[in-house]
């Protein structure tokens, strides 16, 4: 059956110039992928013939006459930019001529938009952001990075339902190990908080294995790590500027004189097949979860590349009905758990 | 002038084996060294036997009769371990025959008797752990490392002075740049506390510059950052783990088949001395900052070269006076903003 995402080609710092060349080597991989193009008609009919491509039934342009800065307030987008390419492409979903929405904008002003206009799934008091991050045996979800900065325990416990089923209805993880971020392994340690969401955790049927701590989102023995978007975005945030510091680092200590430039040469297969398996525009793409619908958030710095691994991300939601398989599953755990979360 | 500086070799888990070689190496480094070694007896005088070293004048034991484990809870180590080589420690600089004392074990434990024993500086609420992090210029202190889970506005802007005076007083940074740790640099975003913390900092005489994110603690564009507890100890934790598997994710590209290999053996010095430069080994020592004496945690992993590390921090702080220059500037500070803080 066919897939069509609405793709907003309006926000991030490249725009349409990421977005375009991304909507069509996604085009260009799936045949039953359709895409509805939404910004500036002129600027994206320009765009296509740049590219020498024509739109059809399979690539519609939908012209939408504002943009959402990147620093506007997620309030004033909502009230002024009705008719901006983020707003546009979220409506596409609500109205489902599209199954999903990609967007490299503003955080703050998706979220609020995507919450205003698809509404959140019965059972989930507020949407998270879910991402895989890179992890020792394959990767670890992590939610919520950064959309609510400060969370009730029964919101932490809705967060690990939801991380618990896109790990196994997306990811294929049968049984996923949930953790909850704290700053210790024992039981005394961490805030009052953490410490209900635990003992919630603990008498539900999900797959909870205690508390983790920083280091074990990346070790591999936990699936899912559950956290407020405050922790989460600063977990986030402060390994991508690990990431760039240690690139940064490689190229100094290679570059210092012709000796360490020759080792550098030498070892520029494996530094290159090392970089592949690190690049965070492969992990781009963080989902908006617990929402009526499907909306991917790209990186707002994202290039083409990267915004191709979000687009992907989307296709992978809408062949897995994401929001149908949350629902269900949510019901029946809502079923055993309705005491502890309502 | 004489600096003394009492060593818990029984705590960590290398106990006296990282401690006992770590402090030969200091006294050796500095003739004007004097270390009193806490734990064992019988169990102290075999291993400095083992290196062929006598006790001296500058180098003295301490009996400790008691270890605190490394998941004691504090309140238990506290109270049912007053011979401990961690109290013995910390007593000896509250009785003044010790300048500092270094101790890698249980954080909570050395923070409750630490706390208990030394008391605060006139002014400070919460004492606050902070230590060096690599940046791209050099290094950023950053705090609250683990010691609060939740703060006031107050203890928050209380931070700041204290890492103000620690970059200026110890790390010769003129005016150093302070930042409150946040999840987005717009005033819109945060929690109340952080806020408020903002506000209190705005108004102050402290080179504040505004709201940071996670990755800004790589970048060196900030020189000390404020945060809450479970903030800088999940920051902290995630960075050691993210480290770890990018130190693991090179070892295995270079050793995947004999061409890899090889070009691991022609890169050998690069990667070497990229390695000393992220080895976190020489960031090993945070300071317990606040109370009313020099009290430094060594990672309780740490070997003989992150325990050396730590002595080597003990010593500077000695060296520079930093509870007095903390107390002094402090006053000046909390004359000026008493209002603010108190």
């Amino acid at each position: 059956m066919a897939s069509t995402i609405a793709v907003d080609t309006m926000s991030g710092d490249q725009g349409y110039k990421a977005a375009v060349p991304a909507a069509l080597r996604s085009l260009d991989k799936h045949p039953d992928l359709s895409l509805i193009l939404v910004g500036d008609q002129a600027l994206l009919e320009r765009a296509l013939a740049e590219h020498k491509v024509k739109t059809s039934d399979r690539l519609v342009i939908q012209h939408a006459s504002q943009v959402v800065d990147m620093w506007e307030a997620p309030s004033k987008a909502l009230r002024s930019k009705k008719d901006s390419s983020m707003r546009v492409a979220v409506d596409l979903v609500h109205t489902g001529r599209a199954c999903a929405c990609v967007s490299a904008g503003n955080t703050g002003a998706l979220m609020a938009t995507a919450r205003f206009v698809l509404k959140t799934l019965p059972g989930i008091d507020r949407p998270a952001i879910i991402s895989p991050i890179p992890s020792r045996n394959g990767h670890t979800l992590m939610l919520d990075l950064g959309a609510n900065s400060e969370c009730t325990p029964e919101q932490l416990f809705q967060f690990a339902v939801m991380g618990s089923v896109l790990a196994s209805a997306v990811h294929g993880i049968d049984n996923p190990r949930v953790g909850l971020l704290n700053i210790g392994a024992e039981e005394i340690k961490g805030n009052p908080q953490i410490q209900w969401a635990g003992r919630l955790l603990s008498g539900s049927k999900l797959n909870y294995i205690g508390y983790v701590e920083g280091n074990d989102i990346y070790v591999g023995d936990v699936d899912v790590v559950v956290c407020d978007g405050f922790i989460g975005n600063v977990a986030l945030k402060t390994s991508e500027g690990l990431g760039k510091l240690i690139a940064q680092f490689l190229r100094e200590e290679f570059s210092r004189h012709w000796g360490t430039r020759l080792a550098g040469l030498a070892a520029m297969p494996v530094l290159k097949s090392f970089r592949k398996r690190v690049d965070p525009r492969n992990y781009n793409g963080a989902s908006f979860l617990g929402l009526q619908g499907i909306v991917i958030k790209s990186h707002g710095d994202a290039d083409a590349i990267a915004f191709h691994s979000a687009l992907e991300t989307a296709l992978l939601e809408v062949k897995n009905s994401v929001p149908r398989r949350i629902s269900n599953l949510l019901a029946s755990v809502l079923g055993e758990d309705a005491e502890a979360i309502q």
